[in-house]
């Protein structure tokens, strides 16, 4: 069941179908199918138009005055909206910051603050480089020995009386495979550790419940399957009971309780905008606003659910066109353990996908032998899938 | 010599009249006068048609493309325009990135490792609070003791042999006052200290000479003088000589070495580039790119004979119209130790101000008693200068 007729039933049943045009098109017509929105999501009409508007209108013509107006309540504003559309945050937890490498930094040592006497982080060697990293260098900062796991799975055999905090991405940047969010924080949970989740490959893509799985802190981008745009701002959640005591190192004018009282000392903001540092990145939250709005509209239920079914396309296409020819699957087959995209190995695949590329299969490659095929629910359809996979076989044939 | 008569034949002999053209015009025909572009420049129309472009044309059409193709590299081409045009910087020493908190907590921190031994900073009780704030909590953080002292002529008193760094900010942020760089810095390397100047703002307003001047570290925002938009990037810079050695915390991927290649460790890159951390915020720099290509159509030192000269029609009209009326001048006096604002004290400042700003004259309140009036030499001309400082005689009459 792998014909255009099965692609065409597929595009003809799809209830987001319609959210394409919501998108500015892509005028480059050597482009068969963009498959890298979870690198870099594709940009909405509303942002460009917005852009324009805040430009003219807020800045240009309000000027100053659109900060109290405005623009320094975004933060938490759309932070609260991405927390109820995508994250199951309660609002005061979640806000619109700096990068995702900032706002890991503050949280990882936030986290470990919390727990003062315990000497030990755990992260998995197939962690996003910026996580390891991030690790490593908070871990030699602070004395901290890190322990490095293979996988998530592995958490349950080193977490203990000594494990401070444990960095964990939900969803693997390679293979796609979903960790268990709920069941691992529990297990932190139990040895009196805490948990950082890096949601960059989960937000907008799969539904996430931050409360109810008792998540301690988490970050993540918003340029990927949110849509916001390229080094769009980030954002950050710290679960309402570490307000009172939480703190992060870098102090900036916006985390203080009196931001324009410039006091002589600082004293950290009551809850989660104590977390802000520096001035709020306007232009750059327009995208995250828009992005967030669109969602709401989707539902992140259905918009799982396509990507459920979209990645089960790739997969079906793939053992039909391209196991044949020396790929593996590296994603889980298995549904409900799979992301928003999928991987496939091939021994040439850092070649091969600058030939696809060329070719106008904008597919992601990942060392050391992966081709990343994004999924992205309101702006891919399955013909547009098919017509790539088709390219992929002719070209890797 | 403050009649209409004289505004306009100042107004007829300003070389940058015409630059006012390039910005968006400010519809809100309340508005008398824009006096705050010290805390936000003005939208340049170039940036409204570059952000339309980048998002149609680079990010829409170009994709995933364009980090590869042109935005990569953004950070340090901007910086090194920026720093040939404003900061007196040889390239390969200036990147835009981040906020200004998180941009001077990384040189903060990567001074003090510079000097390992030394326990002390230096910074002054009248700098802006989020240097205060991270000179004190990076302190703590790290085990040094603070040494405030009263204003940047103080540092010779209490530079030693314990100071490992001394913060500053380059031009007052209520008086105006020019802080001597070049001085400071000297006796600051002669104790064997470092110095970390926050240029927010001088940066687009007096000429700054970093490297003749020896700095070690500097820091500054892009949406004052620059005209780069709310929340733009900032910019951070450090000097050559010290590529080899420095480091700093937030060891994201844009950081390291070899971005892509998600090596198994932390590898800095070589040279300024290892300053950044997170996906750089493409939709922030149009801005900042925008502002500084105006820059040098402009050029700095006509941009800041323009600032002296109109500084000196504001103390002119004050003296005349206001000092009578109760108010004092807080800033220099001296051309060459004022910077790009005049500061009027008056006893009731705080609710003066809001008249004043409900009245379209948009100045700045700064506490305790401060009248800040910005002045923005692209944007800014003599007869509006006059016709605000009338009303401000009106309303505190």
């Amino acid at each position: 069941m792998t014909t255009p007729e099965e692609a065409a039933r597929l595009d003809a049943e799809d209830e987001l179908a319609a959210f394409r045009d919501r998108f500015v098109p892509i005028t480059d017509e050597s482009v068969v199918a963009y498959l890298d929105g979870n690198s870099l999501g594709r940009p909405l009409r509303a942002t460009a138009d917005r852009l324009r508007e805040v430009v003219a209108e807020q800045w240009g013509a309000r000027l100053i005055r659109s900060w109290e107006e405005r623009w320094l309540e975004l933060p938490e504003r759309i932070g609260d909206e991405l927390g109820r559309v995508a994250l199951g945050a309660a609002p005061g937890q979640t806000i619109v910051a700096d990068s995702t490498s900032v706002c890991l930094y503050k949280v990882l040592r936030a986290a470990v603050a919390l727990r003062p006497g315990r000497d030990e982080l755990v992260t998995d060697t197939a962690n996003f480089p910026t996580d390891r990293f991030l690790v490593d260098s908070v871990g030699a900062e602070l004395g901290l020995t890190v322990r490095w796991i293979e996988g998530p799975d592995d958490v349950a055999a080193v977490a203990g009386p000594r494990t401070a905090a444990v960095v964990l991405s939900h969803v693997d940047y390679r293979s796609a495979a979903i960790a268990d969010l709920a069941g691992i924080t529990r297990v932190v949970h139990e040895r009196g550790g805490l948990t950082v989740w890096d949601l960059c490959h989960s937000v907008g893509s799969i539904p996430v419940a931050l409360d109810a799985d008792g998540a301690d802190f988490a970050v993540g981008c918003t340029y990927k399957f949110l849509n916001a745009g390229p080094g769009a701002p980030a954002f950050l959640y710290v679960n309402a009971r570490h307000h009172e005591a939480f703190g992060q190192p870098i102090t900036g004018w916006m985390g203080a309780a009196d931001t324009f009282g410039m006091a002589e000392r600082y004293v950290p903001a009551p809850g989660i905008r104590r977390a802000l540092s520096g001035t709020p990145p306007v232009l750059g939250m327009v995208g995250v606003q828009e992005g967030v709005a669109l969602l709401a509209e989707a539902g992140i239920e259905r918009v799982r659910a396509k990507a459920v079914a979209l990645g089960r396309w790739v997969l079906d296409l793939a053992d039909e066109w391209l196991v044949p020819l020396g790929f593996t699957v590296a994603s889980p087959r298995e549904d409900a353990r799979r992301g928003g995209h999928v991987t496939l190995r091939h021994p040439d695949a850092e070649r091969l996908s600058r030939v696809l590329i060329d070719n106008g299969v904008l597919i992601d490659f990942r060392r050391p032998d992966g081709i990343r095929i994004g999924l992205s629910p309101l702006t891919t359809g399955f013909t547009e899938v098919r017509a790539a996979m088709e390219r992929i076989r002719e070209l890797a044939g």
